[in-house]
């Protein structure tokens, strides 16, 4: 396939195809030659053009495909390029200095390799209790040096945090080394060794393995559970038209990069008939993952896993294990080597329904009137692996309007050696003999590109305050007086704000323009967000410097092109001098984000002071947060949603079963059973009386 | 069946049978003849007899069954008795001064009908706009009147919320009058009627109705929607004996009472052979549902569901509509009536097990080994009906010995009128023309009875705090350090704590004889909770008197017996002055709760400023937290839960498709589909590439 029938196929949000990768690498090594190839993704269409093609996709002229390129040259030299796939003109060639791009998967699968020759770290393993024969059995984790200022920025550079596994198929985790190789990308080489003053011996516990030969070993799988099969015999109730989903009145398209994974585009909601757009981007744009142990060299431990790795670069495929149950539609990923091929992901998205419980539901006490209407909800949803780490992102559709982005941290902890019982000083948790679990935070932030009712929104931050009237007085007599108060955050440095639980404060992303018409509050989204751990690195610190996204829960920008990803775009490596990405955005903070295009960045997330619960491996735990549609609909956009069980008053009347007047049901609250009920059940209810077993009753 | 038989079939905490409440009316008619019976309910055990007994079945008496009864004698005389079941002796018999029992449903449903004959009630309606004939067409939610200092609490009152339907099968809460009669539950009769200066008549606007008709007049119901099916082939995975149940290393007994309906008691984890307490006894214990409209009379709107009206009297009978899926077990419910005879919720409690998707899951990225586990849930259910509102309250076991208590919001608001589009001064908002829904909090009071690893506990509150060493300074150079500061709570006064966002502040029940063999921190429960909106009603206001619980996020107090009810024991028509329940037992706050039996009063809940996209009935809003064992468990608890999926290291290299070098890896990572999968999928997947239609796949 040429491009040019490629591109009239292809939505402008899609991903690069697997043609457009070819071709764009086909065009910057025919200029450049030889070149190692970091990124080769989608440049996403201006959004000017965008809207202006969104809107009248038969006239107005529909954006280029570009091809965004990051490459390495030979001597390490970094350069930004962009190419036109359909033109096949490479229109911006730019040599960057002191900047280091993301590293790739490549990249760290070579430094175990090079580690494991490397005659200083066989020594240090030797020095451990590794005999040089058992080199085979010393692996890496190769982290970016995230800064360390005795080497800047550049030369490309790594960091091994060290393990062993006594057999292979022993988790590694347990047995970390007390040393850390500092890895040249460029030279491919070993250039220095950070080495602790007190050692720690490689550790000789038994290991506490959690793969099915171990388990077994100490007792075997429980034999208890029953299954619980989950099935859709007439399909799925979401269409795919391309990359681009309609389900229970959304419709959005389903993006992915090799930075921020996901990318949700034109998310709109079809209200009777008209249809609203309500985001014009979400993403999880940048995380920061700071450890909490100040003693050299942990301090570089604080990973941006997005802009250091790449959520869609580190991403699992699902074929690997089924993660979901029901009818799973699938979305491969396809992103360069190295040296200019391309590698499919199959099955890095997975989209699937699930029942979500009770979506409303109302008796009436006096006449038994009743109304139960059951949910749905639809799931956007990839794993990412960072190094010992998962992340299960999901992206939940409800049918009320709601998007609930979850992210479910499990995996393994990032593991440091201790001597057995050695004192962590409270920076870390002994969590198995040996194994010394540093105190970390996982701080996400999502980019929310609002769209509500249109692109002039204004942000409000809304907090559950009490009257200021005290008790006794008029206005407030006997206290209870409370309300929403509202504090417009109409500049980019008023709207540097943080999180108030006292308040259960939110933000409400407004259209001012669209009044409801009964509440006659402006049609919003409010986020809301209970997960919001502060930045516990203090102000000043290398990690607030390098992670200026992290300072306030909520920061507010006016859209630009290019500002997708609030610690810079190139993020390995930068010292923090300036903060790049959204502190040099906002600047001085003077800049009006009233009624306009804006962008909304909200920093959430968990501190972890891990548990032996935790290890080897964990427990899911969940984060979640709510976008939800507040004075937008008006009324409860899910009344059509069938019942499952539907009553009127009139209805239970007829049956003569109920009644609609209270005093004739009370001569009905006899000494009977089913007195309080109808005899119009809607299954077959087999409910046992509190004896054993159970009759099975599949609800509907 | 006779008493005696009972008692040695039933546990000592179940809830009393029908047996024994006719049993212990018959018994108190005999002593006290015709009475109106409030309150037949178990008075639970005394724990030092109970303990003694759950220690040694065999050989330690068996706690009496001991029925705990109210009743109200003619004249309006509130007695608190004791029945002894096996004696069939009253061994309490105290007439109560200035206190009104819970307000039964059968009390609720008398109010309509004599407010629909009383002439001053009708005279209101008329000039409200509604003709004496139409009487039939107007409605009331009656509600304790809280407190009303005009009346006091000699005489036993309730407040009736005045409402309209235009048809019988309209929702009468877009149809509120303005005017609110006050009802003499002992005269049955209504003796005065809370009129507004400013009168606002009975809206005309068209209804908006959830019911069938109502949906089928507006467009009828989506059909889009394709089935999700949930089946257990082989059944549930957990016993029940009697109420006590097994399932996943949990036991438990599963009691029911009229006030805080489920009552979760001798909750044990079986950790690889030991059985080890956790808690004593969990419930609900009360909630108070304040109002921020400062106008008389809405300052009485403050219900305390629990004390008040009892969510166990409120319960519905899930026959009414199947409120969940899969196989399903059901526990009835079995009440005294008014005159003396036995009501019995049928279905009153669900439980059922359901997929929670990963329990865990991670992938080594060097060598494609990978282990993805599937988790499930077992959920103990009751939905409760308080007049307008619907509370689903849902307990949640989790395999790793969490404990989630989840309670999901919905129903339909309580409603004021209002002229169309008049100002609601911050108070309250339009939801729908002439329908005010007012700001209102919904906050919860959890009771933890903790008994971990044993009775003897001590808490201690936890917040992720920045070291207070400054950066630059060498305990602190990178100003990354950071730990869990933890503040013994060894008095009464001392842990009246409130909840800190910024230090996502949580606390930790623990055994401090209990330290971990690796990270030597006492064995834990630890409350994970995040919704917790402080009480909004005043230091000093009507609520804050009656509701002293609601003060802060956590109190702790020594055990006593009958210590349950957190705003008192008999709740309707409390003043304030003293503050009954938990201000009464903390006292001074010199009380230590040191490594003692302790429990945990935990007051979270959400603000809820309404919208239009809430009415005419509310999609579901959870509120949840979590109870996490941390440093409980030797390690992770659910290793030993059968994989979906799994791959060693070896596994993968024996099938000839992985690689355990990242060197040799790095050559497959080519142009190819499935380089960087394995061929050992875990089923046969078919997911499609981008394009329309899905091929369902049930995962497994």
């Amino acid at each position: 396939m040429g491009s040019a029938i490629t591109d009239s196929v292809l939505h402008p949000f899609d991903p690069l195809s697997l043609d457009e990768i070819q071709s764009a690498i086909g065009i910057v090594k025919k200029a450049h030659g030889d070149v190692f190839f970091n990124v080769v993704s989608l440049h996403e269409p201006r959004k000017a053009e965008m809207t202006k093609w969104m809107a009248d996709p038969a006239n107005a002229p529909r954006p280029p495909r570009i091809a965004d390129i990051v490459v390495i040259a030979p001597g390490g030299k970094v350069y930004d390029g962009l190419v036109d796939i359909a033109t096949k003109k490479i229109t911006k060639w730019e040599l960057l200095d002191g900047l280091q791009p993301i590293i790739t998967m490549e990249e760290l699968q070579l430094v175990e390799h090079i580690c494991r020759k490397d005659p200083k770290v066989i020594e240090q393993c030797e020095l451990s209790g590794i005999p040089k024969e058992d080199m085979h059995k010393v692996y890496c984790d190769p982290w970016t040096i995230g800064f360390d200022e005795r080497h800047g920025n550049k030369i490309r550079l790594q960091q091994a945090l060290m393990y062993y596994r006594p057999h292979v198929d022993d988790c590694q985790y347990i047995y970390p080394l007390d040393f850390c190789p500092i890895y040249d990308a460029e030279k491919q080489e070993v250039i220095g060794i950070d080495i602790p003053k007190v050692r720690r011996p490689l550790s000789k516990v038994e290991p506490i393995n959690y793969h099915p030969a171990g388990v077994e070993k100490v007792g075997g799988y429980r034999t208890d559970l029953k299954p619980i099969n989950i099935t859709q015999p007439e399909g799925v109730s979401f269409k795919m038209n391309g990359r681009e989903i309609e389900w229970q009145n959304w419709k959005f398209h389903i993006g992915f990069n090799y930075r921020e994974g996901i990318v949700l585009n034109d998310i709109t909601y079809n209200d009777k008939g008209t249809v609203r757009p309500i985001f014009y981007r979400l993403s999880l744009a940048e995380m920061v993952v700071p450890y909490g142990n100040p003693e050299h060299p942990h301090q570089r431990k604080h990973a941006f896993d997005l802009g250091e790795y790449g959520a869609g670069y580190m991403t699992n495929s699902l074929a690997l294990g089924c993660d979901c149950k029901g009818s799973i539609h699938y979305l491969d990923a396809q992103f360069p080597t190295r040296s200019g091929e391309v590698r499919t992901i199959k099955n890095a998205i997975c989209i699937h329904e699930e029942d979500s419980g009770i979506l409303f539901k109302h008796s009436d006490f006096r006449d038994d009137s009743v109304i139960v209407t059951r949910g749905r909800k639809l799931i956007i949803q990839q794993i990412f692996t960072a190094a010992n780490y998962e992340y299960a992102i999901q992206w939940i559709f409800h049918q009320d309007g709601t998007i609930q982005p979850e992210i479910k941290l499990t995996g393994i902890l990032n593991t440091y050696s201790m001597a057995v019982d050695e004192d962590t000083k409270g920076w870390g948790t002994q969590v198995y003999p040996g194994v010394n679990a540093h105190n970390h935070q996982h701080l996400f932030c999502l980019r929310i590109d609002a769209n509500v009712d249109g692109p002039n929104n204004t942000v409000f931050m809304a907090d559950a305050v009490p009257s200021d009237a005290p008790v006794g007085s008029p206005e407030n007599y006997y206290g209870n007086a409370f309300y929403a108060k509202r504090t417009k955050l109409d500049t980019t440095g008023k709207a540097a704000t943080d999180y108030d639980g006292a308040t259960s404060r939110t933000w409400d992303i407004c259209n001012m323009s669209k009044l409801h018409p009964y509440s006659k509050k402006p049609a919003s989204y409010k986020l809301v967000s209970r997960e919001v751990a502060r930045l516990l690195p203090k102000e000043g610190s290398l990690v607030w410097k390098r992670a200026g996204f992290a300072r306030h829960a909520v920061h507010v920008t006016k859209y630009q092109d290019d500002q997708l990803w609030p610690a810079g775009r190139h993020v390995p490596q930068t010292s923090g001098e300036p903060s790049l990405g959204l502190p040099e955005w906002i600047g001085d903070g003077s800049e009006s984000v009233e009624d306009a295009d804006v962008v909304l960045w909200h920093t959430f997330g968990v501190t972890h002071i891990p548990a032996p619960e935790d290890f080897p491996v964990m427990p899911v735990e969940p984060i979640t947060l709510l976008l939800r549609p507040r004075n937008f609909f008006a009324n409860n956009p899910v009344l059509d949603v069938p019942p499952s069980y539907a009553s009127t008053p009139s209805q239970v009347l007829a049956r003569g079963s109920g009644v609609t007047d209270a005093a004739d049901k009370m001569s009905r609250l006899a000494f009977a059973d089913g007195a309080n009920g109808t005899n119009g059940s809607c299954c077959a209810t087999n409910g046992t009386n509190g004896m054993n077993g159970t009759n099975g009753v599949n609800g509907h």
